[in-house]
């Protein structure tokens, strides 16, 4: 499947090389298509991916990764134009951190809306699914690396077809199926966007990433 | 040892029978020392079981549980003065969630401050540790009733001699060491509070509230 993974921080390049390792069609878009991330990337990547400007990237993918930084994106979702994105399942792993100068990061939107709401609100059209993004990117694409892949994954989105599309990607990555759970709609995304000050500061107390929440029952 | 719980609704009510189950003096505090709830359960509790007011627990209470609703919390834990709290150990169970008419509750504070540093602040004498708000009241008191007690309760306070009372009262309850992760300071309360969206939408989207969160790593 052609695939764009928008974003060349640690989580494109997690999710990008592990979708080209799985067979796929991989176009990692940044945000000026010589991005030296980018070149990096392909230069190790085997064959199967290529790079590209944003817009490139979602011409490209029949879905698309949004793993950019939360403050992008908004915009970096409209790179080709709304309607480029209309119909494909955009899987949301961003979360919209505010850095500042001293302390953890907070959330620039949260409790009452959650950027996965924002973003299909911008584009009504496209078929926002929010995923994997309450883990170190390690994670994501290799749950068996803790605990035997005994460990959440949440879905929050409208489109019914474009969960089961997104949770083939999980299931591909190693994700079972019980460890899937389908939050509901979009609205949920807050709730998971949420979560991401608990995992800061576990992270802080504990000095480890490589940890994700379970759900135990 | 002599402790203060208040609040009487579910929360209040499976932390004050736990805690007499257990051998402690208790006694729970409401708004009014006739309140219905507390007759019935200091009816069916065993020896060691008192009402009161407010104002009454807090003036017994070596140790204060506060299990009140998240918006009473500031005023009940002044009932009795401050200078009444002053130097004991609070542990705080509530979580500021904000009821409306439609949907699930929000929160009232979060992000950039927590009810438990809102506490702190009001009350900079007394010793503030947040704990156990992240789950279903049978789990607070009984870890076992789920997976064996393999799953996590975070500890958030300034005061490492109140977190260390905390931890000696959680493994009375049943909570293992492995299992007690002290986040850092009461500013670390902001993370287990914001994960009760993402509790609401999984106990909404599996229909059961008899779960935790666990670390895996």
């Amino acid at each position: 499947m052609n695939i764009a993974v928008l974003g060349t921080g640690m989580v494109g390049e997690a999710i990008a090389s592990r979708l080209v390792e799985l067979g796929h069609q991989v176009r990692m878009g940044s945000r000026s298509a010589d991005n030296e991330k980018a070149q990096a990337w392909i230069a190790k990547a085997g064959s199967g991916a290529s790079t590209g400007t944003f817009a490139d990237a979602i011409v490209f993918g029949e879905v698309i990764f949004l793993a950019t930084k939360g403050e992008s994106s908004l915009d970096v979702l409209g790179a080709a134009g709304a309607e480029a994105v209309a119909g494909k399942t955009v899987i949301d792993v961003s979360n919209p951190l505010e850095f500042s100068s001293n302390g953890l990061p907070t959330l620039a939107i949260s409790n009452t809306d959650s950027l996965g709401e924002q973003l299909q609100r911008r584009y009504p059209e496209a078929r926002i699914v929010k995923s994997l993004n309450t883990m170190w990117c390690g994670l994501m694409v290799n749950p068996n690396l803790v605990a035997g892949g005994d460990h959440e994954v949440f879905v929050s989105g409208n489109d019914a077809e474009a969960k089961e599309q997104t949770k083939t990607l999980l299931r591909q990555f190693g994700w079972q199926d019980a460890h899937i759970l389908d939050l509901g709609d979009i609205s949920t995304a807050r709730g998971t966007e949420m979560l991401l000050p608990l995992w800061l500061r576990v992270w802080q107390s504990t000095g480890v990433g490589a940890f994700n929440f379970k759900i135990a029952r």
